[in-house]
């Protein structure tokens, strides 16, 4: 067996794959926020060339999966399986985004929480040994999303304080199968065997080597304190984000101490506060450790963001940006990746269901050659 | 490790999965089709005791857990991983179906191929040693698909006749891993160990054995022949149908030969005839050999469901309530069940897009104990 259960709902790798590339495609509004010199592509008008906001998001998901292979030198017949989604109803984002590359996949929903999702999937079925390759990626755009979940963009409503605004951008994630001798001697954060390091060595030429790989996961549940507000969704996804942030430290008997950030997806400024006062609840504090993605990626003073940005893409093309270089040169050992998701649809709140929230749990580790 | 790799897409497990317990939910035309009197459970009304299909649908969706779970006797909070999903936007059906579970879940879209899809990775993850049990559901509701995709009820909008009529109906299928023990001496269809025999034989009392296996899965890429028509997704759905299928007998040698029943989703009568000339196109002819659930489910000559039933509901039902306990008997050995999903949305649609295809493939076969 090549993983370990851990308590409820965790998994650690024995043998971790790597995530050997991460690109990301990103709109204006993202380009000129402070991670605006990290993406690798960016576009003026946000269309990406294309005719409507579904086909621009779809061409971005195609553009990162395109990049993230490139920048791995392996081609898209290489990867044996691939796990995308988006906001949009139907998720035609990505059946259409991924439709050229022929790779056989599997279509997720997981709300704002779908990075997680795609990660946790690809990085189990390389850790399963179902194929050396997977790919991850997931997008959102803010002109389909405002269509599929709010107003015409031309009415120009005024938000409230409390409300995201969807990123627009895709990030896209190489995961590749650890080989047997690639098997750290204990665990990562230690030096591997000498064969280890002369196996990665040898690999540096086709780009396939990375200090960064998926060492566990910590599979979300779905949960629900009855809030109804969907201009609020950061309150609404913040008991779903304690919840895994508290139960990864249950399974795998770490603490807040254990990790170097504990990195959220789109909670923004509104659902941080309310993530702090739960976790405190529990017996823990993030407080120093705390790094939410929809706070990260835009410039709440001048950009008019709101309560922060939000969306598939948010969390992933600020992992694929900011925290895997990060956690490349080891300036981070340990991160909790804990992207968030709202489940709702226009349907569901026009009848006046609830917002539930899910969380899903990664945990990337610098690990040396 | 405890698969192989076979051939481009497809997985062929050494210790296979067994599926412990299958449950269907349906709805009052169902209840009055050919397989009315294999379901679980029907109701009269469609509403399931709910307000909305919306909330019928994810009733159903719960209850198909619930009865799946009854049946084997495994308790929710035994169960390691959840797979589920459904036509509606962002996936609310099962996000509010299967909340009050509390099992920690993976949100799926595949459209009506998403039980192949939810089979696939529950088989997958149990396999790889995951977790015990592993809950598989889908679902669909008519009411609440023509709300989606179509037009509201009270129109009474005629329909072509290449249309489907969606399946109100969900169904669940616990999947439970292989102890080592139970590992048969060779194929599946070969009598097993004494030691397996008697290990399965303690098990009786505890609900948990079964003569069907998990024993593979291919997975499905998109295909696209350009077909724009909603209206007709037998035809749109039938190339991804025959990719899968002939991607299956090619990574493992197999023919139609190997199989008892090669059984899709829901092509329906425009489907099924398209399907058999681009198998035969292939080489291959599986005349003899298939079955759609669409046209299976429903009397075409007195229910007036033209082309068949379709939707995430479809498949499951058939495959719960009529193809497992076939398999279990041991009156078919080896079947190749093929769930297809046509990948479309109202806005796609509304925009000009063309309705791509893809279907997953599941090898479920009759084993000894």
């Amino acid at each position: 067996m090549n993983q370990i259960i851990k308590g409820k709902q965790s998994l650690i790798f024995t043998n971790p794959p790597y995530i050997i590339s991460a690109a990301s495609v990103a709109g204006s509004k993202e380009a000129e926020g402070p991670l605006g010199k990290l993406f690798d592509m960016t576009n003026e008008d946000d269309l990406f060339g294309a005719q409507t906001w579904e086909e621009a998001e779809s061409t971005m998901q195609k553009e990162a999966c395109v990049l993230a292979l490139g920048k791995a030198r392996v081609k898209a017949d290489e990867i044996r399986y691939l796990f995308g989604g988006d906001l949009l109803r139907q998720g035609i984002a990505t059946s259409m985004g991924v439709e050229a590359l022929q790779i056989p996949m599997f279509g997720l929903f997981g709300a704002c929480s779908t990075s997680g999702e795609a990660l946790a999937l690809a990085g189990m079925c390389a850790a399963a040994g179902y194929g050396k390759y997977m790919l991850a990626v997931t997008s959102s755009h803010f002109g389909s999303a405002e269509k599929e979940f709010r107003f015409p963009l031309g009415y120009a409503n005024q938000r409230p304080l409390s409300a995201h605004w969807t990123v627009t951008g895709s990030g896209a994630f190489l995961v590749r199968a650890a080989e047997p001798e690639e098997r750290p001697g204990g665990k990562c954060g230690q030096a591997g065997s000498a064969e280890a390091a002369n196996a990665a060595e040898g690999d540096v030429s086709t780009g396939h080597i990375s200090h960064v790989r998926i060492t566990g996961v910590t599979i979300g549940k779905i949960v629900d304190y009855g809030l109804k507000d969907s201009q609020n969704m950061g309150a609404c996804m913040a008991p779903a984000a304690m919840d895994t942030i508290v139960q990864n430290f249950i399974d795998t008997g770490r603490t807040e101490q254990d990790y170097d950030r504990i990195i959220t997806g789109d909670l923004g400024y509104v659902g941080q506060s309310i993530l702090f006062d739960l976790v405190r609840g529990k017996g823990f504090d993030i407080r120093k450790k705390h790094l939410d993605c929809g706070m990260t990626i835009f410039d709440q003073e001048t950009q008019d963001t709101h309560a922060g940005g939000s969306g598939c893409g948010c969390a992933a093309v600020t992992l694929a940006s900011f925290v895997i270089p990060k956690i490349e040169k080891g300036e981070w050992q340990r991160v909790l990746f804990v992207p968030t998701g709202a489940l709702m649809s226009t349907v569901s709140f026009n009848e006046g269901a609830s917002v539930p929230g899910i969380a899903h749990g990664i945990v990337l580790e610098h690990c040396p050659l």
